[in-house]
Parts: structure tokens; sequence; C-alpha cells
């Protein structure tokens, strides 16, 4: 025989690790993003959005998977040996969550080298995200990644 | 009939699915008082301290939301363009949670902009909070914010 | 008598708990280490590894705590007075747990003084390690610590 309260205790629990699970899939997605990124692994970073997804910023926008890719391929350089590697921060994260939809803001650092191959924190801006529940775990529906400094003037709001 | 090995084990659930709330609680509340911080949105930012709540640190001290709110009118610039905001990043959490109260320490990098725009990693110290769940959420009961690069002989401990 | 479908849902709500509780004591023992490193408390900083745990990275490998602390000594200058002390920021976590099994991520920022006890981003590496947990709470049964910028030959791999 079903206990009616532990039901609805157990219902309220799963609720609420369901959110916080839901956080850290989100969070753990910045963070496969700026891993594939940094390795140039144009392809596992595309695989990060869904179909209709959107990445808007300074270098362009695109949508889907495959558009995304051809964007990173037209725009980055390669960095296959990781002694010349670049490197992102993402930091500052805000994320909130509601149902299969989520939005979140991390401010990203990027780090290049100078003539002694000393880092240089060169380039300081934010990532806007829409978030979205997928069978496969969470994907963005959108990424908007705004410079801040040197500021450029950019509204990729809907 | 009610089962008292699952009530046992539900109550030990809640107990610690509570402690992950509250660490998350208590890490988006540093969160978003960057956030405000860097919008220079004072009042906000004033609102996220108990009505005892006190900040001290090299602005000086208040008591207060009001108090609080006055005092960074008093000695921080307005950034209302974001072309000119200046940035911190808040990273490195240790938080801990002891029923209602709570304690965290954090490192905070503040950037700021060079004749070109670039940007320029000026000042590092850390914060040490004491925390108190309120009706309303986690909120400040006292923040001490130390200033370690340059290093500035400070101690606010009580 | 027991109810078998609460049953069932609550094993599964323990194991999910216990999955994110692992999570943030990972991302904690990685920011702990953080701070014994930053504040030259070789001791402490030596508990975190299990009897047979490793370290291996520029300053050299040893292992288990008497050693890992004899490398530090012999290594690192001490930092008694917080005035001259340096510090590291850890970002960037990426964590899995599996069992009493885990791996984790990171990226460390090195950061000195310079002449005018300005702050300089010095160094940046990352962290590859495997932990495990025991009675005490996780701790690094391997760490490897890469220097990324400027860029150093390292394959500590197993």
């Amino acid at each position: 025989m079903t206990d009616p309260t532990n039901d609805d205790r157990l219902a309220d629990v799963l609720t609420r690790l369901q959110r916080l699970e839901d956080l850290d899939a989100i969070w753990r997605l910045c963070q496969r993003y700026r891993r594939h990124l940094d390795e140039r692994d144009f392809a596992a970073y595309a695989q990060l959005f869904v179909e209709d997804g959107v990445w808007i910023g300074n270098l362009g926008s695109a949508t889907g998977p495959a558009e995304i890719e051809q964007l990173l391929i037209r725009t980055l350089e390669r960095h296959d040996d990781p002694a010349v590697r670049h490197l992102h921060l993402v930091d500052n994260p805000l994320i909130e969550v509601e149902g299969d939809r989520g939005t979140a803001e991390t401010t990203w650092v990027y780090v290049t080298r100078d003539f002694s191959d000393n880092p240089v924190v060169s380039l300081i801006g934010h990532y806007r995200d829409q978030l979205v529940r997928t069978p496969d775990g969470w994907r963005f529906k959108r990424r908007e990644a705004y410079l801040d400094f040197p500021f450029q003037v950019q509204d990729f709001r809907e």
C-alpha cells in the first residue's frame, strides 16, 4: 500500500533533485563548450547545439550544428599543437532552470600568449544562453557571445 | 500506514538535499552581488544584506541596506554605459552551511580598462562572508572585502 | 510493511543525491588544495592525498603525504606574511564520478606581484586528477599539474 504522505514528499524531493542536476548539467555544458573551443574540436562544439540552435557573436551568426561548425572553420585558427593553444576561463555563472528550458549568463576571459609565451588576458566578454533539455541532455538553443573588453556595440537580443 | 524506515530515510534525504540547495543559493547570492556591483545597481546590491548586515572593506563600513547603498553612492563611480563598465570575477568558492547560518570565502578579481580599452587585472582580493537564511532566501549578515594585490593591511574580524 | 515502489524511488534518489554530493566534495577538495597551497600550509596540503597518492608536475614528483610535503618544502618559497603571498585561481571544473572513483580537470591561474605590488597573471596550466573516496572523504589518488602558459612539454599520463 502506498503511503500518500511519503509519496508527496518523494515527488517534492524528485523535483528539487532534478533542479540541482539540471543546474549542474548546464554548468557542465558550458565547460564542455569551453574545452572543445580551446581544443578546436569544432565538430564536438557544434554538437552542443540543437538542430535549430543559434550561435551569434563577433564571429558572425549561424544556425544548427553544421552551419555553426562551418562558421568556426571559417573564422578560427586551428591550434592542434597544445603549445600554441589559447585558453578561455568561463566564470561567474548565473543559471536558471524552468522545466525543460534554462538560461545562463557567464563571463568569458580569453587568454593568449605574448612573444615570451607568457599569458595575456586579451579579451573579456560574456555569454547569454538559452538552453533546452533534449533526450541527450541539455543543449544550447541560443548562445550570444558579447565582447566587453575592448567594448563592442552588440545587440543580439531577439 | 507510515513506514518508519522510509520516513527516516526521507528525513535524511531532505536534510542532505537542503544542504546542497543552500550551497547553491549562497553561491548564487555571491554571483548576484557581483552582477549588481558591476552594473552599479546599488539598490539591488544593498538588498542582498539583512537589516543589520555589515559591509566592511577598503571603501569603509556600513550597516544595513540603506547605509550600504549610501556608502556605494559616495565611493563608487557610476558606469551606466556598458562600454565603460569594469568587471569582477568571483572565484575559488569555499562555502559552509550549518542550519540557518553559513560562511563563504571567495576570491575577487577586479578588471579595468587600459587606454586601448583592453582588459587589465587591476586588483585582487578576497571576501569573507557570514550568511543567514531569511524568508526571502540567503542574505549577507556580514561581508568583509580584503584587498590582497596590492596588499593592504586590514583586520576586520570581529 | 515496506512499499516496494517507494523503496525503489528512494534508492534512486539516494544514488542521485550521492552523486551531487560527490561532485561538490571533489570541487571543495580542489579548492581546499588551492587554499593550502597559497597559504603554504604544506602539511594540510599533503593530507589531501591518500597514502599512495601521487603528485606530479613541474616541481617533480612524489608519492604519499610525507614525500609530497617534503617536495613542497624543498621547492616552494614560504609566504608566511600575507603581504607577499601569491594566489591561484582554480577554474573551469569538469568533474566525473563513478562509484568510489572520480576524475577532475581544472584550469589553474597563478598570480604574482610586480614591483608596484600589482597583480600579474604569471603562469597558467591545468590539473588532471584521479580521486578516490576514503572514510575521511574524497582524496587525491593522483594529481598531474601541467604548465601551459608558457608551454612546457609534459606527458605524465600513466
